[in-house]
């Protein structure tokens, strides 16, 4: 911090209030997520602005002082987006948390970015519907949709791409526009710019709302977990699920590794193999043919009998696991930070590539158990590593490379969902080639010419 | 054609052969659709590339001489977009016509902008495979690709947005990209190119090659008919049938208008009043579920007993009676030509614009049937008219722009699958207010400087 603050923050206290502004310790505090390796770079200041207006009058006072903007929403998201590499002012979007024209007929609601997954789906209990994108975390629907995030049911629903209807933003300098007019609805009106700000992680500008997509709470659900004696057997199994066209919900891949993380850190006894969780959400009757067509495929491909999970306790006890594998992986080396990878490739490269990542991991004697969305081809590593260690964590950094250039060696892509942030920058460029790049720079040039959003990532 | 082409020719000819290079009548013709009531742009040359190497070699010598460029898939579209408002070179795409890579484990495949529609779902006839986007008319997938087209089966399976993985791309310039990498999968790997083509409608680059989503081939369909007595109760039922969760491949709205034109021109005799055409695609057993589920709700509409359709032909030809409604119209008054409009709202709101639009037609004397994929909230009015008759002509435009201001005035959109190509500039500014429209400004000079690709279109 210098002395230029005390210029600035007034301007700040003006918009915000007494209470809106903040420097220093405590913002170290919000910033630091304990359990990734991403370095902390906390901002110069923090502002929490409570409504678009304020989110629009702090970007003029940034953008005339030229100060980086650094959107934050829950702070959950994996790739170290919220670092304030070049200092400059957070913008904590937690106070703006309405949930906004929800239209049930049309299947549509609009949301701030304060309000999180699990708010909108608890807000929507009554009205029969839901909103299905779960990335695990409890994040906020605008952080997701700048990290096009997905998560495992996005095999049957898809991502924030397919779900993100329309977004309110407020750019670098402060101006207000909405991506799809006025509509909530398929469109072909211009160039596509809801699905642009959609993954551009903060770097082109801040989203104040977003338009959301619901479906129906489905009649019924059914999850189940099957075990298989190989990689393969079980991504035979996935393929051969959506060939039939069982409109599956979920399809998770745990390996033998996870597995027996999440047996210990969870209290479960599931055998130590590849495994798959699934779900399947339908009427009653629907419900019937997807099992028995399911069963009868993992049958054929040498998977275990199913074990079943149909009330609401035991189901959610199962997706607990789950969602849960992330600590249950870092209970593996207690001490130790994790980071999760994220990779995706066409389904058919699943079991080579999972093959030789787990040989890799062996020879290298790293840490990182793997679960993946399998439907979506996309799976992640969770590498569990002693940060104090600077030979492991070189290691691990090597790693993560290799594995990402595997993926993209079989037409795959250095991130699925997590989003490229801070450490997949160089990745990026291997992935697009330099043309393209430059088309992305041209991009976010026109939009943001001082570079004041959330600089360093991405690009 | 002036004396400048003669020096541009040789090295046209140079790139694609000497057949490659046509001047003149010709051109005039093939771009002359003969319904549409945009007139007739012709080019000053048109060349047929046979790679995407002599496309950028081209687009080359375009840029360096200043020369529009207009990608030209097979002349489909409805709103003007291969007119040559500024002369130009036309590049017709119907000699790059090969499916590449197709991979049937994982969903996928490449085409060329000479495939189309209804060419790739021949060539797909033995894996169990299809892609289901269906503009009726059979239309190159490129091309579907750059006006983000849609149809009558985007209810269930998206549009091209959604069904779009990866687009080779040859920019302005000449020089040419991917997209989404080597990628063919769910990506979060920088900004969203792939998006910001599809739908661009030639505007920012010609697209060489697009890489498809696939789907597998329902086990079996059911198609059905349905008669209603008002508006209302035939979008109340469609409103019910999606809430229930009912996986309906096809529902379309006919008005009272447009069933008496099919009648006439198919040989038809359904009930001239509010209509539904249905389509369910699923195995044997949850086709049952989902057709007595939808029976029963509009039934309780006071929807007519279904007349079903379950063997292809019979299927087929309720299908073809939908996908003639443009010529359907055209025979209610011989000798005039047709403009579709096409506009978008949420469903909640389209009894009341259909009932508002249906006033406006009496009113002023026009011919309009009214079709709709009702399950987007999707519309169009086919507007019958004399194409001589200038007061005719007039009046079919100040409604055309009326009926989309009705539509952003519901929260709708100015165009829900055609695109915005001549017709629509103005109301798209409308639609997107003027800060929006800078932003969609900006991308297209990052893009193409020159202002060479398809120039006076969209923006
Ligand atoms: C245990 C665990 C499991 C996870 N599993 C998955 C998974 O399966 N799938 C998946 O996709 N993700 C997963 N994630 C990642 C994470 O949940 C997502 O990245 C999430 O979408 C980020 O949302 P957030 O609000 O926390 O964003 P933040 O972490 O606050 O920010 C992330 C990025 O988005 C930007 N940003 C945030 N809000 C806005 C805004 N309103 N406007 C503009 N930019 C903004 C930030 O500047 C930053 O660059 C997981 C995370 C954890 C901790
Ligand atoms: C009877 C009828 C019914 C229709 N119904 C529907 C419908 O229900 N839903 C719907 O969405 N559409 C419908 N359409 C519209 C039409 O089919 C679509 O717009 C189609 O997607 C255009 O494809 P095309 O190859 O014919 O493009 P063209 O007409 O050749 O071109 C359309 C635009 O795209 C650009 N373009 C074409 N190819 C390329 C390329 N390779 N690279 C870059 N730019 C390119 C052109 O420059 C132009 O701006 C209908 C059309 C007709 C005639």
């Amino acid at each position: 911090m210098n002395g230029g603050w005390e210029r600035v923050i007034p301007a700040f206290r003006s918009v915000c209030g007494e209470d809106g502004v903040s420097l220093g310790a405590a913002v170290r505090e919000q910033h630091g997520r304990d359990e990734s390796v991403h370095r902390c770079r906390p901002p110069d200041v923090v502002v929490w602005p409570r409504s678009v207006e304020e989110v629009s009058a702090l970007a003029k006072i940034c953008h005339h002082h030229h100060l980086p903007i650094i959107p934050f929403g829950t702070g959950t998201g994996l790739e170290g987006g919220v670092g304030a590499l070049k200092g400059g002012v957070c913008f904590s979007l937690r106070n703006m948390d309405r949930v906004l024209d929800l239209h049930q007929e049309d299947f549509d609601v609009s949301v701030e970015p304060g309000v999180t997954r699990k708010g909108l789906n608890s807000y929507l209990r009554d009205t029969g519907l839901w909103f299905p994108v779960d990335p695990g975390a409890d994040a906020s629907l605008c952080g997701m949709a700048a990290t096009s995030a997905s998560g495992t049911n996005a095999v049957r629903y898809g991502t924030m791409r397919e779900n993100v209807l329309n977004l309110e933003v407020v750019l670098a300098d402060g101006s207000i526009i909405h991506t799809a007019g006025r509509g909530r609805r398929k469109t072909s009106a211009g160039y596509n710019l809801t699905n642009l700000f959609v993954g551009s992680e903060g770097t082109l500008g801040v989203i104040t709302k977003t338009t959301l997509r619901l479906y129906g709470v489905p009649e019924a659900m059914v999850s189940a977990v099957c075990t298989f004696p190989s990689v393969q057997a079980a991504v035979d199994s996935t393929v051969q699920v959506l060939q039939t066209g069982v409109p599956i919900a979920r399809i998770e891949f745990l390996d033998d590794v996870m597995i027996d993380a999440c047996n210990s850190f969870n209290s479960l006894s599931y055998p130590v193999a590849p495994t798959l969780f699934l779900e399947f959400h339908g009427t009653e009757k629907s419900l019937e043919e997807q099992v028995t067509v399911t069963e009868e495929i993992t049958q054929a491909n040498g998977g275990s009998d199913f074990s079943w999970a149909r009330d609401a306790e035991t189901r959610g006890r199962l997706w607990k696991a789950r969602h849960d594998a992330w600590y249950a992986a870092l209970a593996l080396r207690p001490g130790c930070k994790a980071y999760s990878t994220d990779v995706c490739v066409p389904l058919s490269r699943l079991p080579q590539i999972i093959v030789e990542t787990k040989e890799d991991l062996m020879l290298n004697g790293l840490t990182g158990p793997i679960a993946g969305h399998v439907g979506d081809g996309n799976f992640h590593c969770i590498m569990v590593m002693d940060p104090n260690d600077q030979d492991e964590v070189i290691r691990v950094h090597e790693f993560t490379e290799r594995l990402a250039r595997r993926a993209l060696a079989l037409d795959g892509t250095c991130t699925g969902e997590h989003g490229v942030g801070l450490g997949k920058r160089a990745l990026l460029r291997e992935e697009m080639g330099p043309l393209a790049i430059e088309v992305m720079q041209g991009l976010k040039a026109t939009l943001d010419p001082k570079n004041l959003m959330n600089p360093g990532k991405v690009l």
